[in-house]
């Protein structure tokens, strides 16, 4: 059940049985020379949607864009400051805790936004603690899920790839933004095959002097259509597995 | 072309011949008993991406989230605050622009967008004028096209709806939702047939109490598929004309 | 009734009769060859003090700064970023909301401050709608009224000037301030008489480049103090109007 | 000469010799029975005015909103917080200094504001000093000068009124306000004579409690319009001396 | 060396052979009924400085507060919003990297400044990415080491203390911070012995019904004086292989 | 009593007989040639944990960072800018005040942090007053003691230095700081003797233009251990009478 396709009445006899919704992020930004700028908000609406469907969980519109700043200097990044972030899932989260959503769960797609989640989740809490926030202020309980890191997903990227997935431009991402865009498959040699590994903590510059074609670590041209459907697949099981427990948690 | 399917090296491909790039924006909000939450951001991302195939113009992902918080009273709707969207703004023109996009086009379904895009715009500006911004500064055209008052589809709404399109889940936007998400389509009916006229400056309780079921002015029972259909061929005509002038501004 | 001329006691006793106060609000920026750099003000400003007197109506402090980024290469101008004047007006309106003024009337004399305006009631709005704003929240309405576009001062501006009215340092401002600041009159040469038309929506260096000597559009040549007390006439008569109507809304 | 009524040609002309200006920044707060709201506005203003006309300085527009939340529990007072109010302060000066104002003089009217300048200075430094601000930067010497503190006007204000000066709607600037607006002025009973003193260190409702009336230690009966004239002069004389010293200091 | 300790000849002699820099980074915070509100400050502290001494490297002063909000509901807590402590660490690192420091290691001691960290080094890096940050802007490397997460120190935890660690009010902190500030030591009865489990992830109130005397899975009467010796010299080791890992990273 | 050693229940006890903190606060910035970076944070803290031990008087860590912006230009600077400084005090004063301290009092080594928080604390009482702060919201009294200016330290460094006390870098402070840290004592010779007198209100270039080796105005070599000691004496003799008076006050 997506957000974005009901109505406010629809939502409205939702929240009459359910208090949990799933919040796609991902982020716009360079994923290698046969990767798509959009992976990262790909794969987690994906994998939201099909568990929306299946299981009749309402998803809200993905959040495009996300923390990219070092991936700047690849053309088509397009990255929010973190504080601007921040604000962002801050007035999600106070849109939706407003009106009854209880838990709200990111599902992610983009290790970049960890920490910057991390951190606004915590500014919507202080402002509870702090007792400047909404007044009166319900019940709140915030997640994030990075679906890459969900243990079917593990299992499934190690067995097809081992060293060769990578962190960045990973094999696995593009096979499920493949399978999920399969008009945008590109075939493009990779050379070399398994790009450099090292650290992403760095600016744009210094980022692109490191990892010359945006890759970190992987051999994307591993991936195919077959194997993205499996990680849908894969991904659904974690994230229905993790969802459930969340929407039960006290 | 989408830029969310695009590789960075398509991208750069593209930026040798063309320096233009559309953003739909739109906003999670609440459309009546029969309109979709997500019509605002559905509507212009429908234009956008057609226009985008027919003539090859990059088109950025959808800010599904826009400024909204005259409908948070109605379950559904994600607001963000104005000085969040301005950041947001900021950020993902000051990304484009920092690769060589010079003409970024905002295609904007939500009228509750304007004042805030403009202030957003004037921000950017601001920062250059002030010589604070980015060093060095490129050479930056903002602009923002409102899909639904472009001369062809107001005509159009005119002749199809007259008095009955009105201003909040209007006819028009509700049909050419529709003809993108036909398995959303809802019948519903309205009462009363039109709904109150009235202001939407004012907070969510307010605008609850003066347009019960959220509509403004509309009868949007008159909408259809099928005139979906007619306003997506009246926006795309009118967003490339205005494209193609913006462009080729100076 | 001038809020600056009145104690506190004066404003006490207003408030138990009425709950409507009208803000002038301007900018400091270039008005071309003959125009002054406080125009934007000094209209507002004197239609106000002019209906205040008349009618007993409460006037506060002008804003004299506004949102005039792209005047800032010429000398004498003084902007404000937009979020900066989204910060005063919110400041502004949440002292009088405060003390029980529920409706707030700004008088604006500057187009650039247009977007800024909406986005600043709109933040207001969303600190109350998302329930994070003064507690516990009195009544709100909030308005602006353009002088420059009433309908008397708009059908007098086109049978005096017409087409040479213009856009910026227009004709009709131009003879207002001078009807307010008879010492302050110039008589300089235009040259061309009209000036070039065309976008503000640029930098500051960009808006020099197409203005050069700071005109959009104008013959202020045309402009006299008899003129300017015309127009002053006219804006007292539109903003009576206006105002009578919004302190009597619901 | 004031900034409001020249033209950008004027004050281009003026940099030509000069590089200083005074800008007035006062307060919109209540002063007592018989002390007017906009008291801390109007006394700069006029002696800043007088001073410009008589020795040609350039003269901003008057700031007439400070930094007054401990007044907010009278009715009339509106206030700046003071992030809000260092934001319009450096607004006001990168604006100047960008044209090539190097030495900027406030001339201000209330000891509220005093703490919020300071940072609003340091703010602006800062932001050179870390070189996050305008490139390049040209010469900035920024001060400010309390007009009441002034030798010359706190000798005159000691020799007329004793210890029943006070330090909030004192009879000093009672007197300043009311040469300025003799129109205004209002004759009230004090009681006591000599207001409750303490600090105003405090929010507004505590504030109110501490001075019922508003005044602070202050018998402003004793005030009158003859007097005022003498601290204009007496004002007058004190700035410039200081901004002298100040515009030719390197 | 401890910069408070030299004088800025000193510093400046110290940039001519070395461009690392330690900056302790703790939280005031309660730990348990045996734990020191200051414990997580103080042993970064005491890492750093024993570091710094043998070692020869410069240690800033401690950041004393952290991202503390979620034990706000425990008297003596203090606590900074994520959005506070990020420009706390922005500031700090933008007047270090200004003089010359490029390789600035933050030794953390609270788990809830992680997140929040992150996110602010990519606010650093994205303003040199977005070309808004320090022009020019020099060589910038930045990283975390959370002392408690080292190989030797969690060696040397397991193997005193087993499941009886916890994760937060830990056997092993408070063994560390005993050491340093003996003369606080405090014998407490802990009841339950080791404390429920559970997430931290929640506002203040939740997390004290969560955790009734703010120790989270941890058995700290285990800790001794003694062990905090070792915990010292097990930390030392483990930071000393990290930072010269760190400042010859190219 | 240092509540960096307290456990909560330490604090929450003795929340039950005293409302009133003190908060060393300083600053991180060169002191000249045998002055130590630390100085500011060292002197206030020093006379507080003294006065803490003697009196029982909760003492909370030291906040190390102040607004140094000016002395940025030598190494070893550390500075908030002022924005930065009042966020962490807001939030301080929110962490204590909502735990029931009512009575905060600074205790401040640096003259450049005092015009920031007086507008921090402007700020966090506008919050009150705006009805925007904590809700409901306890009594809170906040003052600043600046050590340096305490009737007993003034006396004896006129008495001890006459005219080479200086203004920054001053002979007392250089003496305390080294009672505190008899370790860091540095010996140096001084030229001249006196340093150049002037103004800080600049950037910090301007300033080491200014003031070549870092003193203003002092003479520092005449500072001694002997002499910090009775400058500790006496600054916690003027915090005392000024403590006792302060939780005292209504």
């Amino acid at each position: 059940m997506r957000l974005q396709h009901a109505t406010w009445q629809e939502v409205e006899a939702y929240l009459e049985r359910e208090k949990g919704i799933i919040v796609p992020i991902g982020s716009t930004e360079q994923h290698g020379p046969n990767g798509l700028v959009g992976t990262d908000a790909i794969c987690p609406e994906a994998i939201a949607w099909e568990l929306g469907e299946r299981h009749g969980v309402l998803v809200a519109p993905t959040q495009n864009l996300g923390m990219a700043q070092h991936h700047l200097a690849f053309p088509g990044t397009i990255s929010l400051r973190p504080s601007t972030l921040m604000a962002v899932l801050r007035d999600t989260i106070t849109s939706l805790s407003g009106q009854g959503f209880s838990h709200i769960l990111f599902l992610n797609g983009h290790g970049g936004n960890i920490g910057t989640m991390s951190a606004a989740f915590a500014e919507v809490y202080a402002e509870r603690s702090m007792r400047t926030g909404p007044q009166p202020a319900g019940e709140l309980q915030l997640t994030t899920f990075n679906w890459f890191l969900g243990p079917r997903v593990r299992e499934l990227a190690e067995s097809l790839y081992g060293d060769a997935e990578g962190t960045h431009a990973t094999a696995s991402e593009v096979a499920l933004s493949w399978f999920a865009r399969p008009a945008a498959v590109k075939q493009v040699d990779m050379s070399p095959r398994i790009a450099p590994r090292g650290s992403a903590q760095c600016d744009a510059e210094e980022f692109r002097r490191r990892f010359p074609d945006g890759r970190m670590g992987s051999d994307p041209s591993l991936a195919s259509v077959e194997h993205g459907e499996r990680f849908l697949e894969a991904g659904v099981a974690d994230l229905w597995e993790v969802y459930r427990a969340f929407v039960t948690s006290p």
